[in-house]
């Protein structure tokens, strides 16, 4: 201990203090306090009963009837692998088996968690959380407010937020007047501050916030915060911004700096912002917002806090193979904390230290570093949560320090998220609170964090050598730029032709087609020329003649041309995008995954045919067995436009890398595209004739290729009408044909999304309207039925509707837009077809129109909800492929089943529950082929969520799967006997 | 080893004796030893080498020309995995390089194998062999003379064999006249010994030799032997039966026993026979023939070895889940080995005793016995095999015993294999002979075997948890006596009319067809109902009612029905095999064959279905996802007749196991045998509705079942145009149609062997023999097709044809039939049909003619073999599915695969070859969904020899694979969010 500091000495010392009091703080038990630490005790024994009582207490406020309370009480708790206490289970089903115990019970857990929220959530509205506030200033401690709420889905509901904030704002400054002014909270060192301080979360101010439309998400945020800004300062009011996700940082820092630049609110001092010190980037935003203060020449305040999202950001970042924003080790983040709060007391002149922390260690290295760089005393701020932080707070205050409680008040129901959150912190293992009790863990909680300690390296799930490729991240302004740039570099090859492509030549032909911009239908993106009969012909010729030398390459070789082929499509990720924009009317992040996804074809088919390549061997002494497969011949592809790169690549690469050459049919609306594929496989190294280009009328040369005798197998992705046609046609054996047809199809769907109805409607209605409106409802997977059970139907209906209205239809090359025009004409004339039949069917209960100025302009349509159509009415049965969604209502699970399943459809279904009995049955009984649960049903990854349907949505091959190769293999079985004269070798050389 | 009994005191004294006495006689060495003794030395220092090097010299005397040679050194011992002598491959791949230094090869390798096979076989002929039994006599030693020979594949070989017999007889006792008498050889305590004694194979005597069926063999045998006896007992010769593999023993032991009781031979005292202590049965084998004599009156030898084919055994009873029948261990055999000796030195009166053996330790014992139990001397005779065990011969002869060699003579080229052998016996490490050079192991070479060390149990080469079922062996009488039983039994119940089953209820309908049996077309083996286009409504409705409750039923029930299902098919085994004989003419084996193959299909597919149960797990962080598989929906199951229960079952099963229901349309010439299947699946416990049995006209009810709305499923087996017609009408999709509907069509061949000109022809001419006309060539895999490179061509076309002539032609019930009658009349006019096509296209150079007393009696064909048919041409294009071949010649293996390749399908095809190059080419290029490589093209095993061809003969799905059940289902994918409020469990529960 001898190179410790003074600093570490004073912080050590100050923190035995803090800790002694922060005791005699804790004794003061209340009757809630008891019972949330019996809870607390008995959820932290063990993880599994933690998770399921925390699923359950989630669920709670959607729990009407005490029939429901008892039987997902049982669902969640009874279960064999969930350890009760003794006689728990026992109690639990007694209880649950009569209507009047059940009324207890009902009784007993909305008390408990009332009483629970009543310990951290402070009131229903300002009015009512005034009681607190009032109770804490006579700590001494003052407060900073925060309006709780659920997700904000619509302009209705971000509006109504506004409104919720304008009013804490006046009702706050009203009755604060009645309160003494108080030395120890309002007088800091460097001058006066307001009584009253507002904490505001952008987000909810605005339903379409998006950091990769970023400017249209700043325009509209700081329209809604600007009156809100104006009462505040001219009621003399502080006002917070709160920091939420890691994606939202970046676009909530530009919006602060933004408007607090602005004439108008450029010399308010009375404003702060929150660095989170768990993220990797804490530091650098810190020397950032100095410098910009610096520029500013009016300082700001800084609420410095751990973070607490951070199960969120690992999961998201592994689920998008991103890089991990936050650190992956507790004690990394406590190191970040003291450096940036360092930083603070070194900048304080700038930055007003605020720090957040229920760790004494932080809290006492704030107080020893202000003390060793001669900070003046209430420089710094310190800041505790309402409910959690009290002791801490109260000990803080008792040593003359300024201290504020975060506030939060809201209604139970919307207050969950936030709730479930401080219960998951408060029973984390890492949680210093509950550790405090222990006099013995004094050192360790004082100790100093290890900064050296380094994250352990990313483990990934499962066994699999496949690694999905990441997204790109929208919410990093220099990919908005890249996206931007690429999309004005194209801007003047606009035009550009598309030639045929056989046996590695480039071909014209008479037929020259153009493509014009679907948002912008002024302008031509693309040419092609449309292959002719005879030019059909001159590729299956050119494919057949490859096909020996091409199936007899080593798997290896074969595999490696696919990776090389994803590394091309990296290298001109942006531009390929960029086009697909323009060529389809793909927005951003579509356009994105698009590309990520042929990548992931790629990579994934190089693997699993490695994986294939290996025999499966039955030897035997004397007898060795092998069973492995071969190539089974020239293959045919036929792709759509929805996924113009995604899936040609996917079904092209498939048949390349299983030895068999191929015939590329892009669609006819995407071939600059398409062409793509062809161009990225011959930059990898593709032999002439192994891919052949044939961009073409599939009416004209289609008959040609399906019927050719050289064909052994057509991959079709598109309408269920030209689908049943190839599988007809494919099956007619012809003159010269060797072997008979595989056809690969996959077709539609009328996916149904069940909202049960104890759903989390925050999670619902974003995701049915994700599923209903992404690219204008043009992905197979699209949502075009959604089935409400019960009670929530009317809530849902009423959310939904709004947020349709408030989607934002634009230009496919604008990052705000949500919704692109459709892809053609007579796209946009069927989907208007179809959004009148709803009208005659039922009745309209939320759309977004056409902006004035984009009519005639594009192929734009309005996104359109309807409800009270029928479920066996064209709207419900017939396949869209538009943003049209028919809400139905079912009065049970069973009727929502067989509304479900009512079309000829079995492509992609969702349910929004959480009831675990329901979650199971629907498992088992909604039988498509891709069904998403609590989350959105658009958007399977390969690997992840192997996709294809059955009955009319397919043959039930499933693109980015296991079996999926196996289509376009022939399985071989050699025996060779190896006895001779009797005697064998045991082992295979 | 104070507990040492005298015996084995006076083992070891005399074992210490005679090793030194082997010693001082092995110090004479010739040239030809120390070239062996390199040899040995080389091909014990590694296995693969020495694997590589006895591969060589079995193919060497099938080179002809010194490129061959040339060739084949190369291949064999030039590779990665071969480790040669330093600069061993430099100097192979120099002289390989140029034609000189080939010749040296060619001339160096023939001269090596003739100067090794000098060393073991004694002479061409007789007359050659006799110097040598004259220097042997000088020591000296007497002879037994073994005359070596290949495979007999036909009666003319046969008859050959019959004459070279006699003429040896004829040559010794000419010869023997010369000699003169030694008493230490000639005069035995019992009595004199003739000078002249001669070792014969009975398996030599007769082409068709099975002991199955054993009556046939018999009186064959007996036949060809009574000449040789007749003439071998007037000279007053000896004759000694040798013992080959161990499904002979049984058979071989009757002849012996039944014609040495004949009055001709009853009183001849100069016979023998053979026990091979290797095996476990041999002290029981001893007993009743020590019984025997007894009866007879009159004492015979018994020469003891420990066995010659134990590799073989043991590959042979693993390859078919047979018990082994030898010992395990070593150690094992040489305790038995003294046991055996033990008794037949106390029946010396009996059983005259030829301790056979290299074994010092296994001599002394012999001798120490007889001392101690008074046998006389001369009573033992000890036996050492020509070129081998001549040191220890000598030894023993040096002391005064009595000593006989074992000495072959014969043709280098059909002495190979006893070549090989004996070189494998040398090289092995348990070899005694190897190890005697070394004085050190004196005492361990006489322990005394360990006889409690128990055999380890058998291991299985693969992972896989299902294991075949084995096939009876009707070398065990008792099996022949049950399968006459259920023949017998069956008599009676003859006429059974096969009923309707739908819904679980028995139907009838206004037709009754009736089954005459194949054989004897007077007897009407069978009836059945067949159902009417509305009944295959009827039936169609009930498992399209059937299918929702049977696809929720758990995938563990489904396969216990399975495993229930395969026990009822054990419980009836005989009685299911005797209907197949009778109602399709199929011969025992092949009925029996057929049976285990069905119960196969029942177990792998219960274990596939678990197997495919287990989900495929893709788990993130807050995301679950699995892909698993769902039933498809009802099936319907057309098969065939020629494995009326194994092909029907296998289909049935897998479309059952998977959860869909099946309408079973039995073929029409096998309805009683099909419905074995439904009664074994009713039995098990099938639900009413999920198996429903339709015998009926396929072109009556067939279309109604292919094109019915609620059909998921079809799998057909059977032919190319029914298959193709079914798969054009399933492709239309019908009015209510659910699922695009899956066709798994198993359909003809026209399949090849290609026979090199290094083959062994022993074994291409059985296993084509076997591959063309086993069960009267109606398999979809048999060969119709033999195409020979090369010098190979003569004398494959004249043993093949040969070996054709002499097949048996008769009644399926008999089990000498080697081809049963085929199936119908319309298959008898056929293929008539086509051997006039091969008259008129070819030559016909082998046929076996229908007896005169069957013609007319049942559906019996000629089996026929053709040459010079052109390769385009109508026999060598077309599927004829019965005994006929055309044989063609090629130049080159690149012709050869050419013609191969030349038909429109790819189901099974073969090679024989010992050129590793050439098979490693076949391998890739012969591009059949089975192929096989030095054995016959039939009888693929479940799991084993996944089944099914590509091209014109299927879809390319294999029965009995890994792929197969995947037909039946449809794959889904579950994606399950478990996130909540930011939160997420890490682990699935």
């Amino acid at each position: 201990m001898s190179t410790t500091s003074g600093v570490e000495l004073a912080t050590l010392s100050r923190g035995k203090r803090l800790l002694s009091e922060v005791r005699r703080q804790e004794k003061k038990g209340s009757f809630t306090e008891i019972f949330y630490s019996r809870l607390m005790a008995l959820s932290t024994r063990d993880e599994k009963l933690k998770i399921e009582l925390f699923r359950f207490v989630d669920a709670l406020p959607a729990l009407k009837s005490p029939e429901s309370v008892a039987r997902h009480l049982l669902e969640y708790l009874v279960r064999p692998d969930v350890s009760l206490p003794p006689g728990g289970a026992q109690l639990l089903m007694g209880l649950a088996s009569t209507g009047p115990s059940r009324s207890l019970l009902h009784f007993a857990s909305h008390t408990g968690a009332r009483l629970m929220a009543g310990r951290f959530i402070a009131g229903r509205d300002g009015v009512e959380a005034v009681k607190e506030i009032e109770r804490l200033r006579r700590v001494p401690m003052t407060f900073t407010m925060d309006l709780l709420g659920e997700a904000v889905t619509s302009e209705v509901e971000a509006l109504a937020y506004q409104k919720k904030y304008l009013d804490l704002i006046e009702d706050l400054a009203r009755l604060s007047q009645a309160w003494p002014g108080i030395d120890q909270l309002e007088k800091a060192s460097y001058g006066p501050l307001p009584k009253v301080n507002v904490s505001v979360k952008l987000s909810s101010l605005y339903s379409r916030f998006d950091p990769m439309a970023a400017d249209a998400t700043v325009k509209a945020v700081k329209e809604r915060l600007h009156p809100i800004l104006s009462a505040a300062k001219n009621h003399g009011l502080f006002v917070n911004f709160d920091m939420e996700q890691h994606d939202f940082c970046t676009v909530t820092n530009r919006i602060f700096r933004e408007i607090f630049t602005q004439p108008e609110f450029a010399d308010w001092a009375d404003v702060g912002i929150v660095v989170q010190a768990y993220l990797k980037r804490a530091e650098a935003d810190l020397i950032e917002l100095r410098n910009w203060v610096i520029a500013r020449g009016v300082p700001v305040h800084v609420r410095l806090v751990k973070g607490a999202y951070w199960d969120f950001e690992t999961i998201i970042a592994a689920q998008r193979h991103h890089p991990v924003p936050v650190w992956e080790k507790k004690t990394l983040t406590d190191a970040c904390f003291e450096r940036c709060t360092e930083f603070l007391l070194d900048n304080w002149q700038h930055l007003r230290p605020a720090i957040a922390s229920h760790n004494v260690r932080s809290s006492s290295k704030a107080q020893a570093l202000a003390e060793a760089k001669g900070v003046p005393p209430r420089t710094v701020e310190y800041q505790v949560l309402f409910g959690m932080g009290e002791p801490i707070g109260r000990a803080l205050a008792a040593q003359g320090e300024r201290v504020r409680t975060y506030v939060p008040f809201g209604e139970l129901l919307p207050g969950m998220a936030y709730l479930v959150r401080r219960l998951l912190e408060n029973s984390s293992n890492d949680s210093f609170i509950r550790k405090s009790g222990d006099q013995s863990a004094d050192d360790a909680l004082l100790a100093e964090p290890n900064s050296s300690a380094l994250p352990p390296p990313a483990e990934r799930g499962s066994d699999a050598v496949f690694v999905n490729n990441p997204e790109v991240d929208f919410a990093i302004p220099e990919n908005q730029e890249k996206m931007q740039d690429a999309l004005d570099q194209i801007q003047s090859a606009l035009g550009f032709t598309v030639p045929i492509v056989i046996n590695g030549k480039r071909e014209e032909s008479a037929k020259v087609i153009e493509r014009r911009d679907p948002s912008a239908t002024a302008v031509i993106v693309s040419k092609a020329h449309f292959a002719s009969v005879a030019q059909a012909d001159a590729a299956l010729a050119a494919a057949s003649a490859a096909f020996p030398s091409w199936r007899d390459t080593s798997t290896k070789e074969r595999a490696e041309l696919l990776r090389r082929t994803a590394e091309q499509f990296e290298k001109r990720r942006f531009e390929i995008s960029a086009w697909m924009v323009r060529e389809v009317g793909k927005p951003w992040r579509e356009a994105d995954g698009d590309v990520a996804e042929a990548i992931d074809f790629c990579n994934f088919y190089a693997a699993e045919m490695e994986r294939l390549s290996e025999p499966r061997k039955r030897n035997l002494p004397g007898e060795w067995n092998e069973y492995f497969y071969d190539a089974r011949g020239p293959a045919v592809i036929i792709a759509p436009w929805n996924f113009p790169l995604a899936i040609l690549c996917g079904m092209a690469v498939a048949a390349i890398v299983a030895g068999n050459p191929v015939i590329l049919k892009p669609s006819e609306q995407a071939c600059r595209v398409g062409y793509f594929l062809q161009e990225a496989l011959e930059a990898a190294g593709c032999p002439a004739g192994v891919s052949n280009f044939l961009p073409g009328d599939g009416e004209e040369i289609g008959p040609t290729l399906v019927n050719d005798p050289r064909v052994a197998v057509i991959a079709f992705t598109g309408s269920k009408a030209v689908g049943l046609s190839i599988i007809r046609s494919a099956s007619e054996v012809r003159a010269g044909q060797r072997e008979i047809k595989r056809v690969i199809a996959e077709l539609g769907g009328k996916n149904a999304i069940i909202v049960d109805e104890d759903a989390d409607l925050d999670e619902a209605v974003a995701g049915a309207l994700a599923s209903v409106a992404g690219f204008a409802g043009q992905k197979c997977s699209a949502c075009s039925r959604i089935i409400v059970i019960g009670d929530a139907y009317e809530p849902f209906c009423h959310r939904l509707g709004e947020a349709m209205a408030s989607l934002i239809v634009g230009n496919a090359a604008d990052p705000a837009t949500n919704v692109p025009p459709v892809v053609d004409a007579d796209s946009q004339a069927r989907i208007e077809r179809y959004i009148e039949i709803g009208k005659q069917e039922g009745t309209l209960i939320g759309q977004k129109a056409v902006p004035p100025e984009l009519i005639g302009t594009g192929y734009y349509v309005a996104p359109s909800a309807f409800i009270d159509c029928p479920a066996d009415g064209k709207l419900c049965q017939e396949e869209v492929f538009g943003p049209v969604v028919a809400i139905l209502k079912a009065a049970t699970l069973d009727e929502a089943l067989a509304i479900a399943d009512g079309t000829i459809y079995a492509l992609t279904g969702g349910l929004y529950s959480r009831s675990p009995k329901n979650i199971e049955r629907v498992r088992r009984e909604f039988r498509v082929g891709n069904l998403y649960i609590n989350r959105k049903i658009t958007g399977a990854v390969v690997d992840r969520q192997p996709f294809g349907g059955a009955r009319m949505s397919g043959v039930g091959s499933k693109a980015g799967g296991p079996d999926y190769l196996q289509q376009f293999l022939v399985p071989r079985t050699i025996t060779e006997s190896v006895m001779r004269r009797g005697f064998a070798p045991t082992e295979e050389g």
